[in-house]
């Protein structure tokens, strides 16, 4: 790979991954990065139709295993179309989400298992990691508020409800646990105390 | 599994595959078995709409490996929704392509290799294989003027030419060499000379 550094953000839904990824790429763009954001599931033409799949809450019979497999056609496609050129240009790409929610989404609230989405999630970068992953941490019950708060209509996974985003948040924290590239770093301070601790993170991590 | 049988068409594209699937499947019911037909990718809600997005032109930059992605996802829908449910209850399966063709597109043509294709072939089916495979070989260049004759409109597979096509072939006959599950029937005779192969083939093989 090239010079370019690679931040994911991660989190349950609702845990202020969209403020603070705008925050943190405002911060990054006046310190003069050249920057990219992407998201994911979607970021290419490709993947935004399987995002429209994976979100549709009339898609309900979907398996678990052909929701992973969906997941994974997208990242494939946003890896190499995109994550892959931008860093061999020394850009900074800012993603919201990449494989680490599949680990916590589909591993393991789904119960698909660690050893499989591994895997997967290996075929599908053909390698690439993360250098840098904040994963902003809150309870469920918190998260719901402020979703409900923006009045926000809940999505396929959203509508599952809180038990199932508590196993999402279990999945983080084990991940973390094991991975020192999981940056957990609590969410229910005010936005700017948690931006501070972002920026101090990355600085720390970019020496 | 159950006691059902599971029967798939490979082949190239128009090889004749469709024309002997109706067939076998109007003999098959005259002999009093419950049938049920399905299609790769699609046969389920989930799978027709990843079927749209792989058979669009438009999604010309589709990687491969995306593309390998999307074929299992809608594989692994097919197989949990509607494979193992009629297996059990006893019904003939008869699909219009399954995993034979990942391999032959995606592994050799594709050049995505046997190993990362039956890895994911594995995955998606949970190992469930089909019990009788039936490949029509024909060359491309005759498969060409039947799809011109019948006045087909090119998919985005179709659209490569003979030159991948004949990739295809070489890997339908590259597995049936390694694998006796995959029985090659020559194509290039008439549809009831082709048939009668084919139902001394099945007969045989339920014994």
């Amino acid at each position: 790979m090239g010079k370019g550094i690679f931040i994911t953000f991660e989190g349950i839904d609702g845990c202020g991954k969209s403020t603070q990824l705008k925050m943190t790429m405002d911060w990054l763009k006046e310190m003069g990065h050249d920057l990219i954001q992407i998201r994911e599931p979607g970021g290419t033409v490709v993947g935004e139709k399987i995002r429209n799949i994976l979100l549709d809450k009339k898609n309900d019979s979907m398996t678990s295993l052909a929701e992973l497999l969906l997941y994974e056609a997208a990242r494939a496609q946003i890896t190499e179309e995109v994550i892959r050129p931008a860093l061999s240009e020394g850009k900074v790409v800012v993603s919201d989400r990449f494989f680490d929610s599949t680990y916590a989404y589909q591993g393991c609230a789904r119960g698909l298992g660690e050893e499989l989405v591994n895997t997967l999630n290996h075929i599908a970068t053909n390698n690439l990691e993360p250098d840098i992953t904040i994963c902003l941490d809150i309870s469920p019950m918190d998260a719901l508020k402020r979703r409900q708060a923006r009045g926000e209509a809940e999505d396929r996974l959203e509508a599952l409800g809180t038990s199932f985003q508590e196993k999402v948040r279990e999945g983080y924290l084990q991940l973390a646990s094991k991975d020192s590239r999981v940056k957990i770093i609590d969410a229910s301070s005010t936005p700017d105390e948690i931006q501070a601790q972002i920026r101090e993170y990355i600085l720390q991590k970019l020496g």
